[in-house]
């Protein structure tokens, strides 16, 4: 096991009927708000109405930033950067997914400094103070609600960079599972498969053999990313079946299966980032499609790895030999993504190969960012050639 | 899944040279500290110089209190509370396993307040706030460096008293793995043991049938436990089996396992307060004794979920009947507490069969205080016929 700094403040409120309590958990923050939120589906569902009713209780000014879409865009964060810093906005309070909690970090960091944010994402500043962050889950997918993670694309440069500071933990999260009852099959399956590959990163990119405390750990989250995700498309009000999907995504990315794994790349978010950048495809289907052709890529070198995962998290996989195993291993989550009906080939997602050399040069400046020299676009392009 | 508050601040510094850590961290708390440890083994294994040459590069003035035992006395947190407040400390700075974290911890809320410490321990009084508490941990057992609880017992009135309170929470642990060198093999035992109770305690009194995401976290803990146990009496300085151990006991009882279980009861501890409050015996070897009486007494109800845990932590246990696969579960737990040399029966802690009937009246006190009306003293009895 590696050193490691552990420390994740962000306080979960999860279960049911828990959404009234936003309006007294921001206020604890302060009492101008700025609510960020994404398209017409909160207003639709009820969830609005419910969170904006228990800010307006707690004697809260809120200002508002509806309009964040998936692949969430720089330039909207801008927006809200400008409106945080108009309204004086002591409080971000996020009601979304990963993409609309982001926007919110991104604002949060943004409105303490005079600078253009993207600096922080291109490294060229540091993050030294943030606004306090009080978010609303209506997705299991990216994590964002318990980490100190950030993505966003650049509109302009058609970019999209993440990377993570320890004060971008939310403050408070609220995880209702029935705030995800209306998420519709597809998204359901990508955020599943969003959270299988958070793990699946830090599992197969560690190079410390030794770490079965993680290991136990992992397995069982990608085997209940799973089961909760079949559950929930069996039955999109199944309570339970959301209740695990939503608390195995948090905890596939809250920092403690990493903690102690030593230095974890994220080669498949490299890739997939390139093609959500250049092709605006939903992330976990970007990633269905990426983790595939990545799996096969990496088992020229680490077979055994992948065999020993496939054991664990598909019974009916007994294969001795490595190879074999890896073979079985990768396959499983292919007929699993097919029955989940997520793509599975770059052309499922409309993508020709001719753009391979394309998505491979988008993807030199976050590889930069990351320190993932090992994977130069042509490299990039290689992982690629086997996702068609 | 029930509802649920997950919310665990305290911060981790885990691995090698990561001891000198503690005079800044402690720092960041206060200048004046009151430094809280056990018997002499710190100070012939080194940890004691290493932490008070780092507490006075800091720039801090300690007071001290050493001589904490295991199963910690009340009397000794009083003088500790007695000499914080005499130093007016700001920061406590605990160096031990949970019996020194857990006086720290009462020393902590009780330098706070003018009326006696035991009144938190008997619900008379509700804790208002703390002084800060910084960790060494030098024992894989408690899980106390991580969570809200503290257990002590009054050497007056011969009461094991345990509770939890949010502000108990550790400021920072620092955890590492060659610290732990030298616990002697039976102690080592006797923590993999404890960890494995607190683990167990939450997997069987849960009444929720679908919390796949914490039992999978709970049987890898389980199954962790026990190997990396094995590997640290093979050979004591083997830093990963020591590591493995010492993760696995603080994730074990950080909160996270029992997150969404609801209502989970502690019975098996309950029972052993009573064997340490009144014979002084190691609480890891009295807790093996009364697990697996426990075990035998609860499968009279609980057999099904007793036999699906042997499955996943016993791979040889393939059982189909629930009532046979219970019992080989609790035969490989027994098999394996005699293997590490822990005691199995209450003879084997030299406590009579007669005694059973005052044992049970000790109960008493700590069941209405837990709200564990249904282990009235009789009830007790009976599992601990079992233990004979």
């Amino acid at each position: 096991m590696h050193n490691f700094v552990f420390h994740n403040p962000t306080k979960i409120i999860f279960g049911r009927n828990t959404m009234d309590a936003i309006g007294p958990e921001a206020r604890i923050w302060g009492q101008r708000g700025l609510l960020v939120y994404g398209q017409n589906s909160i207003k639709s569902n009820g969830i609005y109405a419910q969170v904006a009713a228990s800010l307006q209780a707690a004697g809260m000014e809120i200002a508002e930033l509806g309009g964040v879409r998936s692949n969430p865009l720089l330039s909207l964060a801008r927006e809200g950067i400008r409106l945080a810093k108009e309204h004086r906005a002591e409080v971000i309070i996020a009601v979304g997914g990963g993409s609309v909690i982001d926007t919110a970090k991104a604002i949060g960091a943004g409105a303490m400094v005079e600078h253009d944010v993207w600096k922080f994402f291109t490294g060229k500043k540091g993050i030294k103070q943030t606004l306090p962050l009080a978010t609303v889950l209506t997705l299991a997918a990216s994590g964002s609600e318990m980490n100190s993670g950030m993505v966003i694309t650049n509109d302009a440069t058609l970019e999209k960079f993440g990377f993570g500071h320890r004060l971008l933990h939310p403050k408070v999260s609220i995880l209702d599972p029935e705030a995800t009852f209306t998420v519709p099959p597809d998204y359901t399956a990508y955020g599943a498969i969003d959270a299988i590959s958070h793990v699946l990163e830090c599992y197969l990119t560690t190079t410390d053999p030794d770490t079965p405390v993680q290991d136990r750990l992992m397995e069982g989250l990608i085997e209940n990313a799973m089961t909760a995700c079949d559950r929930c498309l069996l039955d999109p009000h199944d309570y339970h079946g959301r209740a695990n999907l939503l608390w195995t995504a948090t905890l596939a990315l809250d920092g403690l299966t990493a903690a102690g794994l030593g230095r974890v790349g994220f080669p498949m978010h490299l890739i997939e980032h390139s093609l959500s950048a250049l092709y605006d495809v939903p992330h976990g289907a970007g990633l269905a499609v990426v983790m595939l052709g990545w799996l096969q890529h990496h088992a020229q070198t680490a077979a055994p790895r992948i065999a020993d995962l496939g054991k664990r998290i598909f019974p009916a996989i007994e294969a001795t030999n490595a190879n074999l195993g890896a073979a079985q291993t990768i396959d499983g989550l292919r007929r699993w993504f097919q029955r989940v009906k997520a793509p599975v080939t770059l052309g499922d997602l409309g993508i020709p190969a001719g753009d391979i050399p394309r998505i491979a040069a988008n993807s030199k400046g976050l590889a930069r960012l990351w320190r993932l020299q090992d994977y130069a676009p042509e490299r990039v392009a290689e992982v690629l050639h086997r996702c068609l």
